[in-house]
């Protein structure tokens, strides 16, 4: 499953949509899509490279501070610049200014992993050279990022000037001239040595840098070499905060001069002393070329698209997003356990580096099917920071479990604003669904204990600790559902439901362990000092959760008042008003029937069989002439009810929206990064949604469902150590799905019209639906 | 009814205290109690002048903004300081060092409005000499602030120099070890002029300022002239930020020398071109010595005891902090119509010299039945701000009728934290009930077309625009009522109830002017745009206001879902951790039935009739088990009630706490300013409650309870035109009440036995109820 991302016109008003687009990660390590060269004055660009979880604090000031309200912030870190290489032709700077260049273009191969750009610049005396760079995160060396800048002369001799560039006098970006969208100035890298050496045709620059208030070190380290052109002097410069060298050399007509820079990153707090970690991993790879980097970087690709790979057969407009979508997560997903997916992945500094609850509940679930050591390295970083999230539940009055800050990247709430921020006390539920369902597919006993139970205990004693039994159920008051539109409400449908999920599958873990890992669950809830007492409270606040529902309507009110509010006037709603929360003040949102986005519609997505099929049904209805879609999260919730419910034409209308949204520039803010949890919820609405994949303990359900455009769907699922492969045709007018067990033992598959065994003998032919 | 607060020793330790306590004001102008000669090195002193209003603007930066949060904050200005009168002796510096000095006396005179101060102190060289001083804030000049300053040699002869200090170099208090206090650095004035001058026995000083945003200009002009002692040489200096004088001088033994120094205060939104205002007052007053000023206080306070004074008999403590607190509401009332009183008077910074709602609801009503111009004075201050309002409503999201902010000074929402701060909404029909009130206790047509009327009628709109009908009711979604412990919720009772009222009360002014002044009504009706179709809406929202009722417990819950809640844990609430908001986030606070003060409680004492007597009983005994009392606003509410419910001793427990909350310093943080409101709660307590008053329209009701403790009871009340003098006092076991119409028509008085006719000719004996 090959495809290339291709941009042939440099557009300078695309210019920072595309430093996004074109950004090459591996979840460790992202580098915006910024020109080596840089760019002709005055045009904006975010040049960044950023470091998962490499972030330094900053105080956040309060104009009215009440207790509890965060002091500190955590903000990733634009770090040390590797990116820059400068080429000068007879005093001029190679520079891509309109007039001055032909044949560009840019792209990025998500087969082999590697961007490239080449374009051919005419200096002001009509001398012209081409330019070509291929560069690559390396997703098997997390620290490297590997560049290949080759300038070849063409009608005319060339002397050249190649400058070499290794810059730690960075910061992260901040207009001044509107600190809405960025917040303040933040350059908290602090240069502590800097090194250059040349030989021969090569040389090493290298600059430690040490963030301000955590003291992190970071080591960049950049091994060049050259070949062709000749005449070569290579020179080598420090100065405070960063390295360069200088290249003299001469190309004569039609001759190329090629430069490989590897650069290497690495952090005190996975590498402990970095100075020793880089040298020992470019000593490492010393000897490998660019292209066999890339050759290395093309054949994990491979194996990524067999796994994870998805096809439409009959759109290729959705099958180009839906690849670019898959491809940014598995750019995105950290593989160290100290670290999860933040928001806009590794591609641009919006929302700070932070990690939200859609790690879990939206991207989580494609690594969890396809590739399942991802998704449990992401449980295991929530894990790690268990201790926070304790010492977060007290600070916000509940005595017992653990409340995961609404957005972090250590485990420090960051959120300045609580309405939507630590009153979603739902990420906790959602971690531990996600927890759960890890387990489910993967049967991963170790998971559970090292880390999974926990992380299922903790966060279901959280509930207890927030919620009260009242005759009517168990209430969970003053929260705020995923539906931001709607803060601080009594029992949030979604909230409540994922707490009783929650619940039940903590003491589900238990009994596991209880059986499996007898000791290793009596040192556990030792350690935890939880007992008896506390787990028959959990199983009856678990069974007695209290889930409004409107009989009238049979409909499942998304909280307590909600169906009582007045309906939002949307009539009388101009279209530049959307999204509402830039032109509505939060109060006068909850006062309406209105939502951002999916709610209620998602907690029925997530937990089938929580509702009565007519009260699904009917929620959906409900829901979709209310929901405004004003966050990307929304569109993927409601293509895949769309598709379960077996309308699959509107389910490809919403699954349209989430496919394209970054390529297309959907929001107009790209810029400030990826969508990455949108990107999940893409693979959620083809899996989940179309192809009506569901896991059910030891067996799957299967139910694909085709809009009448597409002729065909395929995926794999990774479940239980099976490979699964699932695809539908379009035969005339009915869809058929053929399932094949590429791996593993024998397995149930639940579909429409019941229940069949799949044994790797025979593909096992769904009826149609 | 004299009265003297004194202090006879100085203690360090309750400087800024008494620095409160002792401030002179007079609704215009406040100076805190600061020593003119300063203090000992370390001693934290606010020192402080205040103009009501008189402000400039900050930005408020938050850290997470979202649509409609206040940008721009408003902060009344620690204005340029006159209070300076150094005095040296051979070099020494008198200053009130601990054995260095003897016979020190502080006092306010509550019966003259002169506060005092006097001591003896010894040189190095053990000569001693005697200070005394007397100060007032004028109430007929409110631009005057007066101080004689005498110096008396005792046993030697004395060469004395004593340099009079006008200072612009002034900012508001900052401390940058604890800016959670006062916020941040703010030193908004900016001298433009200053001048100079001095001949024979006096001389004047001035400086001009102007603040920086709001560019509003201030004059202070110091004349003082003196007499006694010999020798006497006079100079004058103007410096860049201030001006002042020296004067030196010779004192026999036992010679007095005494400086009289009047300040005058003007300011360009109030007076035009301050230096040519400053002048013709001072001129106006040239001759006026301090003798003839403080007879002139005195009479104007003879006056304001004779209408306002309150007696108790039978319990000293209470008639001193009873005293003290009616003292401190005239001082802090002013006449313009262009301010209303501050949260804390015009004693301290504390809550930046803001107006709440406490002010139409704690303050008004003493001011109403006493002194109504002052009572509607506030109103039109209020009414001043109306075009602010409106633009606050739309920024709100309400698309008619005024939203008044939460805190303000010329009219813009000043609190950054909207849940309990835009959110409360109750706080335009708190205004709309006082408007009402004073024309009901006035019949002042001329206020209703000035601005009463719109006042009503805007703040009913915000209601049609912020609720909607329901089958069950007009709902009223997404509100915080007075209990701020309870943020953001549905149906707050008390809001909920105030709407219903201003509602209906909007149309009976509406109704009043269509029969007394149809011209002018015509004439804002047009220009509000406001028609028979919406009057119809207001009139159904005000009929159909739905009021939630539990009918098993038979109390009137605070809001839809706040008995549902659990129980907060008081058992398990250490002593320490009150008041709750300083230890517990608000959404725990919310999530439990706890209330920082009266909510529902006090909607039934405003609205008497508004429930059931049995509804009212059994929720005062609901909500008393629950109410911290962590507002100082709350023990007023719960006095007036238990008094109205019949239960004296219980009344005068919760009515103890409200007299000398300030005078004992009972919460801690009086350094900061008098608790206005509480003040006015006082009275409240007194007059509503054990008095029994209630406004009826034509009538009034008077139903007078006694604790044991007190022997007697007496207020006056003014009424449409009559003064009633009410007179309870203690036969034996039974309290008897003679009512006595001192001036104006006969009036019916109900009573709990009946109603009577009260006429000049013959006392009203009430029987004992």
């Amino acid at each position: 499953m090959s495809h290339v991302l291709e941009s042939t016109v440099f557009d300078p008003s695309r210019l920072l949509l595309e430093e996004t687009l074109f950004h090459c990660a591996n979840g460790y390590l992202g580098v915006r899509g910024n020109f080596e060269e840089g760019y002709p004055e005055g045009l904006a660009s975010v040049r960044g490279s950023y470091i998962n979880a490499f972030y330094d604090t900053h105080p956040i000031e309060h104009p009215e501070r009440l207790y509890g309200f965060p002091e500190t912030g955590e903000k990733i870190v634009n770090v040390t610049d590797a990116q820059g290489i400068v080429l000068i032709v007879g005093g001029e700077r190679v520079v891509l200014e309109p007039g001055r260049t032909r044949g560009y273009r840019r792209s990025l191969d998500l087969g082999t992993g590697v961007a490239s750009r080449s374009f051919v610049w005419r200096s002001s005396t009509g001398t012209e050279l081409a330019v070509g760079v291929r560069r690559l995160v390396s997703l098997s060396t997390r620290e490297l990022f590997a560049v290949e800048y080759s300038v070849a002369a063409l009608a005319s001799a060339l002397d050249l000037e190649l400058i070499i560039g290794l810059d730690g006098d960075v910061e992260n970006f901040f207009d001044p001239s509107d600190p809405r969208v960025s917040g303040s100035a933040f350059k908290p890298l602090e240069v502590l040595s800097s090194e250059a050496s040349a030989s021969g045709r090569g040389g090493r620059l290298y600059v430690e840098s040490r963030t301000r208030s955590t003291a992190v070190s970071l080591g960049v380290l950049s091994d060049f070499s050259c070949e062709g052109g000749s005449g070569l002097e290579v020179g080598a410069l420090r100065t405070a905060t960063g390295a360069s060298a200088r290249l003299l050399f001469h190309l004569e007509p039609g001759e190329v001069f090629r430069l490989t820079r590897k650069n290497f990153y690495a952090d005190s707090r996975r590498h402990g002393r970095v100075a020793g970690s880089v040298r020992a991993i470019a000593a490492r790879l010393d000897s490998r070329s660019f292209e066999e980097l890339a050759a290395e970087q093309a054949e994990i690709l491979a194996g990524f698209w067999k796994r994870a790979g998805v096809e439409i057969g009959g759109d290729g407009g959705l099958d180009e997003g839906l690849r670019f979508n898959l491809y940014q997560l598995l750019q995105s997903a950290p593989c160290d356990g100290a670290s999860s997916i933040p928001a806009k992945g590794l591609s641009g500094e919006g929302y700070e580096g932070h990690y939200f609850w859609d790690a879990e509940i939206y991207m989580l679930p494609f690594f969890c099917y396809t590739n399942p050591a991802l998704a449990r390295g992401m449980l295991m970083y929530r894990h790690s920071t268990l201790e926070g999230a304790r010492a977060h539940a007290r600070e916000m009055g509940q005595k017992r479990g653990a409340a995961f800050p609404w957005r972090t990247i250590a485990g420090r709430e960051c959120s300045a604003y609580y309405p939507s921020g630590s009153a979603q006390y739902h990420i906790n539920a959602d971690i531990a669904y996600a927890a759960w369902r890890y387990y489910e597919a993967t049967a991963d006993l170790g998971f559970l204990v090292e880390g999974g139970a926990e992380l299922l205990l903790e966060t279901a004693r959280l509930w207890l600790a927030l919620g009260h039994p009242s005759p009517e159920g168990f209430r969970i008051e003053a929260v705020t559902g995923p539906d931001e539109y709607t803060c601080i409400v009594d029992n949030n449908y979604y909230t409540n439901a994922m707490a009783a999920f929650n619940l039940e599958k903590a003491l589900e873990a238990r009994a596991i362990l209880a059986s499996q890992a007898p000791r290793e669950l009596s040192a556990l809830e030792l350690r935890l000092g939880l007992g008896e007492e506390e787990r028959t409270l959990m199983a009856r606040a678990a069974a007695s959760m209290y889930l409004p529902h409107d009989r009238e309507r049979d409909v499942s009110p998304q909280d307590d008042g909600f169906l009582r509010k007045a309906p939002w006037d949307f009539a009388g709603t101009p279209a530049d008003h959307y999204p509402l929360l830039l032109h509505y003040h939060h109060l006068t949102l909850r006062r309406f029937q209105v939502c951002k986005q999916a709610d209620a519609v998602l907690a029925h997505f997530l937990l089938p069989g929580l509702a009565a099929e007519s009260t699904v049904r009917n929620s959906y209805a409900y829901y979709e002439g209310i929901t405004t879609h004003d966050s990307s999260l929304s569109y993927a919730a409601f293509a895949a009810m769309a598709a379960r419910l077996g309308d699959a034409e509107k389910a490809l209308r919403y699954f349209a929206e989430t496919v394209r949204l970054d390529l297309d520039d959907a929001h107009g803010n790209t810029k400030d990064g990826l969508h990455a949890a949108n990107m999940g919820g893409t693979w959620l609405a083809l899996v989940f949604g179309f192809g009506g994949f569901r896991p059910l303990g030891e067996a799957i359900g299967l139910d694909p469902v085709l809009p009448r455009a597409w002729t065909g769907l395929s995926f794999r699922i990774a479940y239980r150590g099976r490979s699964v492969l699932v695809r539908s045709r379009r035969e005339g007018a009915v869809p058929r799905t053929e399932v094949t067990l590429e791996a593993g033992e024998a397995i149930r598959v639940e579909h429409g019209s019941g229940s069949s065994l799949l044994s790797a003998s025979s593909p096992l032919e769904l009826p149609p639906s």
